[in-house]
């Protein structure tokens, strides 16, 4: 008899289509789902054009918590249509103000057992309380609302045996950074990561947020930790230990890839700029003058991260050049922080408190100084996320960013001269919920209020048979989503308008392009895209599939894909493919111009292998897919949108 | 024996010139200055260029509270460039989130019997204290910190006599907007109000400021109320006793004007979109429906007003259509705030906590949706200032914000169902001084910190003999600032590089303007403007003049000037001139070459009429000045700047 992992188990609980083989297509059932502000106008809209009614899932929940600067009427007027929306499809709706989707779903609905699909890449952190959980494209979120089974490919399991204690002064986000040492940012495709052993009994529930939140830096397609005691305990303190069942792996438990962690041996780490993999100790760049130290986010969101970080400041002054910025990620931490009476710690030591909410995480207001060092305990690092162009921005612990506060250098937290503190949290904390708002039956009929800057969706017509067109940009390797379609306070009003944001495609990293796209389109052309390893890495955020397409591009030639990114540009009717021959790529010139014929025929015909023609060098190149007949059937007639609407028309 | 009141006293305890007979000039003395970080980058550089050293006042602080929205390098950049000429210079630095200048100048620095320069126009404020405390450019504010005196045409002053006492729920917010609604937004210009009577008797010190404040939007001078026990009581409170002076008018003083309100006759007002003048009862439009209710910035800025907020939904939650802002004025009063166990009544009743400073109120955030009401509690609410096309902002004090927040639609707080809360704030503050930073006389020889975004003013040359060159723009009849040097997020954030600002110069009127000019000047021309009457109204901003004379600007010639804009020029050493005759500005036509021999020698020699030779049309026009001695010195050598190296040299 088999002994099943945790991940399995969830998976076959959930399993509507396909064998459970790594690597083979099935489909599982999806029982809640979560959406935030900044993908969330989109999937409503989808949700709108699909017209399905009301929701189909036991637990829909739409936040608001990326666009809450409200430089003028645009993100307002979101915030009112995704109310609207919530009301008019039976969603629960979080207001602005009551905190990152990643904490308070977990405080309000995270559940044992249960199978999550947000349209967030941090989505994963709900694996924290044994749930499936898992990142997606806006799209797929509309369609598992709508009922519809979840597509992906069975993942490898990695079992992360977990031993020892950590030792003081390291958390957490050490756990994670380490992992990331280990197997940097693309160590996890493809792959559920499993937590299990006895490391785990120190590990409280938003503990295991941190490390399962950051499975997305792994480029995990889940993170799973079991329903144990840790989860009971979290339960009880949101006041709903009755919705607690413990799960876990069974006994010795087979697992398709190891690791092991020894928890006792970690020492406080930190990830150097620009990308979450490029792991340190801190003690190898400690004395590293500093500008900012900035604490919260979805990446250490817990009430324990900030209490830590006032606890070591506690009666002292941050240095008077940091800039100690406090982001608190749910308003029911915020409340018990100052309960506590460590909100008043921190003020006191010099905090900048800012509003509950995603902020300078993405980019939202608190980018740092030119050529400055910022330390995060954020999940990301890309170049250009903070803001600023080439910034410093450093990835670590509560510990570390408060200790480096106090002295203004990177500082290894275990050479300060106090003892480690000891946070304590109530076992029943102050809870608000009115924040969360309960979809209402009678309102089903409501209407939509869509604002001015609100605008359909463009149609997408379906692939022609013949690509013909130039090579548009060529990129590295691990290009991240945020550099396909930048996020931040210029961009993210436009989410909801297509047309406007497409005009910031590549903006960091070319800004001709958008004009040579459009121009390229204008004229008939399909468009092409050159990409490395990893292309895609990072936020789900669909626009970097969407707006690319709605600027001409129809298909993207990459050594590899991050797979949310992959599903996404399926989705939206580009055709993803891989070199065969990883060289082709240092031949390919940007600006080639490229013919890829008979393509609708291959791909009907099952053909997995295509040939690119290079039209201005003369070379043939061999390029592969791994497309499922449904993400084939997507492509072909320009979209999973318009695939939806022929299903639902059948 | 005449009966002096307090202004009076003020300004004749400061007087360095002139006569004190209203409408003449006259030259104070000044203690203090205030400067915040968007006028403060540029007054900065001016105080630079003066190459005085430190600065010769009492007390001069920087603030760092507008721009605290970081969306990329330039405003964190800026902060660490006034950090760095505080600690050149000599001047207190607030830093970012220890609150809004107003309020934070009065908790560490207000002093009864002083006289306060700001570069901001609620500078006002601080009269709450028995100071004389006025707004104003910020090379003035340069000149005040280089120990210059400020010159001003002596106002009129206006007494106000407060006698009875405030119903509950009714507050100072009530009887500035009662002010507001007798006076209107210019009742106040040319005046002092100066508030005496035995009304004061139930006003703290921060419903003075309240009422202070907004004398800014009467377009008063200044505000001034008496130092006494209500003055004490404060300055007790923040542990600065020892700088308590009583101040008061002799008995039965004169005043130049009288008004009189009895304050036990008031009740709830609101300004009504989109002037602080257009006062209506709250009553009057009660029922309307509010998407936004918004308590702090620098209007509202008290521990009580934020209190009395709490206490008013304290155990409810306000309506869910309702963005229940609140914006802490100070990092002090936060603390307090959540010291009182206040902060979480508010957090728990919905409230979006915002981080210290000045936020929505200058239009950084908390826009409103479309179309849709918003109350605040902030001083002005000018057309499109909440970042929001056609808002709808309504003015009024902090009850009826929460009143209003619990029901969703506009409400008289006095129809709640619950007694008026009477708020004690404690006898001690809870005080946290680190926030703004000492100056130490060690850092004088330190360097300026500079950012990519921030480029040293650039230097001016002397006036030439002989200014050749062309008409570059022909303008019409009352030009405003806003054209000549657009505002506006695109805008601001180049204030501190000329250079970069200048490429917006007349955006809106002609695009090629600045790129002809440059090519002027970079030929070696001396440009011309042609401008009709009331050339330059509006706005009072320097960047109108100084970014026209970086791109080559050295006349203009125009039917006539305002006034602020008029003496703008002569600081940055461009020769305003009128036409003798008004019909040559017809036969002048753009591009005309046109050359103003001798002019150096005619402004020397006194000569008050010059000839003007216009090359293209070969005609000669009589132009005529009204400058100055002290004006004709600054253009002659340049501008201000110039004209102060030479004295401070001599």
């Amino acid at each position: 008899m088999s002994k099943l992992n945790l991940a399995r188990k969830l998976i076959e609980s959930h399993l509507v289509e396909g064998e459970t083989n790594a690597g083979q297509s099935i489909a599982i059932r999806i029982d809640q789902t979560l959406t935030q502000d900044a993908t969330g106008t989109l999937v409503m809209q989808e949700f709108e054009a699909m017209k399905v009614g009301r929701v189909r899932t036991e637990v829909s929940a739409q936040y608001v918590d990326h666009n809450l600067l409200q430089a003028d009427f645009k993100n307002p007027d979101d915030h009112l249509f995704l109310r609207s929306a919530c009301r008019r499809f039976g969603v629960w709706f979080s207001r602005p103000g009551t905190g990152v989707s990643h904490a308070v779903h977990m405080e309000r609905f995270g559940r044992p057992g249960r199978t999550l699909l947000g349209s967030d890449s941090h989505s994963c952190a709900a694996g924290s309380m044994g749930m499936l959980a898992i990142g997606a494209g806006g799209l797929e979120v509309a369609l598992a609302m709508a009922g519809r089974p979840f597509y992906l490919k069975m993942p490898k399991i990695m079992g992360v045996r977990l031993s020892g204690r950590l030792p003081d002064w390291v958390s957490a986000k050490d756990v994670i950074l380490e992992m990331l040492r280990r197997h940097d940012v693309d160590g996890g495709i493809g792959r559920i990561i499993e937590y299990h052993g006895p490391g785990l009994a120190h590990l409280g529930a938003m503990d295991r947020h941190v490390i399962a939140n950051m499975g997305a830096e792994l480029g995990a397609t889940a993170t799973v930790f079991p329903a144990d005691e840790a989860v009971r305990r979290f339960l009880a303190s949101q006041g709903r230990e009755d919705q607690f069942e413990a799960l876990a792996a069974d006994e010795n438990a087979d697992y398709d890839e190891h690791d092991e962690i020894d928890l006792s041996t970690l020492e406080p780490l930190i990830a150097l700029p620009s990308s979450p993999g490029k792991v340190v100790p801190v003690a190898e760049v400690a004395g590293r003058e500093v500008y900012q130290c900035y604490i919260g986010s979805s990446a250490n969101p817990g009430l324990r991260d900030l209490a830590v970080a006032a606890m070591i400041v506690d009666g002292r002054s941050v240095h008077d050049r940091v800039s100690f910025d406090i982001n608190p990620a749910s308003r029911q931490i915020l409340e018990n922080l100052s309960e506590m009476g460590l909100l008043n710690t921190l003020i006191h030591a010099g905090a900048r408190l800012h509003q509950t909410g995603c902020n300078g995480c993405i980019g939202m207001g608190q980018a740092p100084a030119s050529g400055r060092i910022s330390l995060r305990t954020v999940p990301r690092n890309f170049p250009g996320r903070s803001g600023t162009e080439e910034d410093q921005v450093y990835l670590c612990s509560p510990e570390t960013a408060a200790a480096s506060a106090l002295s203004g250098t990177i500082t290894d937290p275990r050479t300060l001269d106090r003892p480690y503190p000891k946070v304590f949290e109530p076992e029943r904390l102050c809870l608000s919920t009115l924040g969360v708002i309960e979809p209402e039956d009678q309102d089903a009929g409501s209407d939509l209020e869509m604002g001015p800057n609100i605008v359909p969706l463009p149609d997408a017509e379906a692939l022609p048979d013949a690509l013909r067109g130039p090579a548009l940009l060529k990129l590295g390797d691990d290009v991240s989503t945020d550099e396909i379609m930048p996020a931040g306070s210029r961009v993210l009003p436009f989410r909801s308008n297509i047309p406007a944001i497409s005009r910031f495609v590549f903006a960091a990293v070319d800004g001709s392009f958008p004009k040579r796209a459009e121009e390229a389109r204008d004229r008939g052309a399909a468009s092409f895209l050159i990409g490395g390893d990893n292309y895609g890495q990072g936020s789900s955020r669909e626009h970097a599939a969407l707006a690319p397409r709605y600027l001409g591009v129809r298909a993207v030639l990459a050594k590899g894909f991050a797979r949310i990114h992959w599903q996404n540009l399926c989705n939206f009717g580009i055709l993803p493919l891989q070199f065969a021959d990883p060289q082709d790529y240092d031949t390919l010139q940007q600006g080639d111009e490229l013919h890829l014929e008979g393509v609708r025929e291959a791909l009907e015909s099952g053909e997995t292998r295509l040939t690119l023609h290079n039209h201005t060098r003369d070379q043939d190149y061999a390029l592969e897919h791994a497309l499922s007949e449904r993400q084939i059937a997507m492509i072909l007639c320009g979209g999973l949108l318009n695939l939806m609407r022929e299903e639902l028309a059948a």
